[in-house]
């Protein structure tokens, strides 16, 4: 596994080019891939070589967003798909292989039933296109029960149901987002990640949480920095994570506003050490 | 339908020979049988001729409880399966032919799909049983978030998981405990009872929620009498009901512990004639 | 329920203005409607207006095709997809309100539980973007043996497999195309059609079966004319559809090429009076 | 692995103590336990006392017949479940830890996924009671298509099939009987067996077809000894057995009925020399 800079999940708005610098700078091993930014380069041979520069950097590609809403109406997830092989097709040429999302876990009309029959429809629709195009998709499920609570109908938030949830797709291009946020706030331990391969993980996210709240009361937005209070116990998921064989990114998604405020080297200084201490002990 | 003495479900103990004087001179419909009394009664002969008594009293059964807990272990559900015939030709003697129990609408371990397939591989033998001996058995839902979200896993809280899970089994002697206490509770309407038939219901109970709480804050065993405070649209789901063409019995279920310290005479009085309203209206 | 021309599935090849003309003459109640024809009056306009000139001449519309293969690859049904509002927009403006596709009933890959999951999938998008559009689909159950067991995996071949796929959608503008040859196939009785309602039904096939031969040994592309050998017990299946209150579109597909041989007056004089019989007694 | 004498699935009928005494002397690794001769020893020391009997002549015990019919009337397998523990309190006193059975691949009355849920109510029930024993099940797909298509619904009678049902149980106890005859007949390759490993399989066997039909003509009850016509790519499916590292028993199930009419000894001397030819490849 390598240190990966999303300057999305640090809450920091940094271009493209700022990103890949700044990664390089402070020795991420990887930096998210940016679709806009790939788009604006005007064409397959100029993503190319914008590529082969990243990588002349030492960085790999993180994780890119999916750009299109599982769970929208069926119209506008038609209108999604119709885009959506020329924003797949932009992202192979520059040697991207990691899409992800989250799977939102209540709704306020569809039962679990109808909302994993949803998912599940649309989900194998959309692996087997990003298969054509050579790419994997990560799929995360949220673990606060102050989220998956707050509608008539909960829905997927654990492990075991996301896991239920891709082999039903029958798609091998499915994997997991495993974030220590979730995988605490949803009761598990290391058992519930024993018997995890490389090939069922596309990206990790370790995070701490605040000591003064009770598991069910973490805020899903409202986080600590890796190892800040020592409330998850990220040496054991870390210690499942390298037993799996796990070889992408880690990163770090704290929902912090404060980091915004403080100097951006400062700040990837910080989040690079952690990142480093937790690929080194992983 | 018809207006229905349960003495538990109105929190009132009863030996079974009283509660049924107490449901005729109170012009009551019908009474919940009594298993244990049955059982008493020491042959199928003394059953038979006492349930032709209380038929001569103008008085028809009401709903026993299932004999068996769905969610045990499979060693003890195993027991429960051993004791379940006796059970089953004792009341099918008395010509009881409806059986209710709840669905516990959480679970700290098993995730919704998982307990979805525990219910439904148990009620499917059951209701087979239950069917070799003329029984059917009615499933109710439970309705209140302060409820269903007590655990890691939410399951089965409305009408339509409910509706699914007894189509599932493919049992036609299955069918629903229709509560208006859960049905308001879950956010659901009259248009949600549309299309039901009598063939779908087994017992309907009517009460009425605190007017000073808000439908997600409502407990489930602190309620209030039917008309009470008009909370919940009594007349719509009584409509309902009545356009479904429903035969059996109903009946209240407050959890009101007040009730047990006035004379009974005078609750039976009150419960008595809010059943009428309701069967009359509905 | 009405006789409808559908002249493709009697094998005939007709231009829609003949065969529009053809089912005027021949006292049909409806005829199908064309996508090509339509698209070649090239805009809505003279849609509308070509609807309307049917209609005076006493003809509602049958059912369309549904321009979407369900099982197709994923690229292919993402192009598909990308196509359907056009055509739905179009088949609208002339009142068409119901298309219909077959359910291929066995592969070779996918088993049963796998292409379940894929048709519930693909079933469910097509259906919500079909309901933005007015219409309502069909869709046909296979069910002779020769042809389901052809491959290594038998697919949905029955009434109640296609009744629980339509159910499962959740989508309310599904519905059944029921073919008696089909229903005589599938060993199916009226007892299996009892409880269906007009909103279940989307277009209805009568056609009757050799007889010399089994059950299990008829061939779904050698069929014979309603009321030609009484194999099927038509008066049985009519009777029930007619007790679901059928009021859609009934037609003949019987696979006989000799047909296409004959003096099309002379064929649409036989197959409209069969029609006649047909509603008539149904 | 293990040379295991089944001498039922041999077609031999040999008493349990001349099984044992054969299976030594013919240099077998292991012998099926009889549960009715364990019964006949009369007490849980006797049956301790036979079971290191046989330990000391070195053979293990091979694989029991689970004593209960998943497919039963619910009336029936309540019948079954009454009478289990004793069963399997006796075959836990011996040290058996392997039973098996086979499921039907077809029903005429119940379809693929009616048969699904009756199988998997009924096999998490019995899986949880074995667990509290110590014991295993193995479940055997059946792959011929002579017997699958014999009736109006197939069932699961394919690998992945048979994975996904023992998944959904959720049960740890629960794994595959691979016999390489239903492998051939089901279209399976090594690729299928890819990724099992020892907990997934309870039992293997090892079977030859006859050079004479084609994959889809071959009977279920008219195979080939193991290496006899060479048809099944016994070497491919040893390999992958191996390869996931399987531990247990390893026996011959011919249907061939000249066996039973040759001399014990000539026939055992074969059956060993072929169990070991595999075993040592394998």
């Amino acid at each position: 596994m390598f240190s990966n800079l999303s300057a999305g999940a640090l809450g920091l708005t940094l271009d493209h080019a700022t990103a890949i610098d700044l990664a390089a700078r402070h020795g991420f091993g990887g930096v998210d891939p940016d679709l806009e930014a790939l788009r604006a380069l005007g064409g397959a041979d100029a993503v190319a070589e914008h590529a082969a520069a990243v990588h002349e950097r030492g960085l790999e590609w993180g994780m890119g967003g999916l750009p299109i809403a599982l769970d929208a109406p069926a119209a506008e997830f038609r209108e999604q798909l119709m885009a959506l092989p020329e924003a797949l097709t932009l992202l192979r040429s520059a040697g991207v292989t990691r899409l992800g999302t989250w799977i939102r876990p209540m709704h306020e009309q569809l039962d679990h039933r109808q909302n994993w029959r949803l998912h599940l429809g649309r989900l194998s629709l959309v692996a087997e296109i990003l298969a054509d195009h050579g790419l994997r998709l990560g799929l995360e499920y949220i673990g606060p029960k102050t989220l998956w609570s707050t509608e008539r109908f909960p829905f997927v938030h654990s492990l075991r149901e996301m896991r239920e949830l891709i082999a039903e797709t029958g798609a091998s291009n499915l994997g997991l987002i495993l974030d220590s946020y979730h995988w605490y706030t949803a009761g598990e331990t290391a058992e519930d990640l024993a018997g995890l391969t490389d090939a069922d993980i596309i990206s990790v996210d370790i995070n701490d949480a605040r000591a003064d709240r009770e598991r069910d009361e973490q805020m899903d937005l409202d986080r600590r920095l890796p190892y800040d209070t020592g409330v998850i116990d990220l040496p054991g998921f870390l210690g499942a994570v390298r037993a799996a064989g796990y070889t992408g990114p880690v990163k770090v998604e704290p929902f912090l506003a404060e980091l915004a405020e403080r100097p951006v080297d400062e700040v990837l200084t910080d989040i690079a050490a952690r990142l480093e201490r937790a690929v080194a002990v992983g």
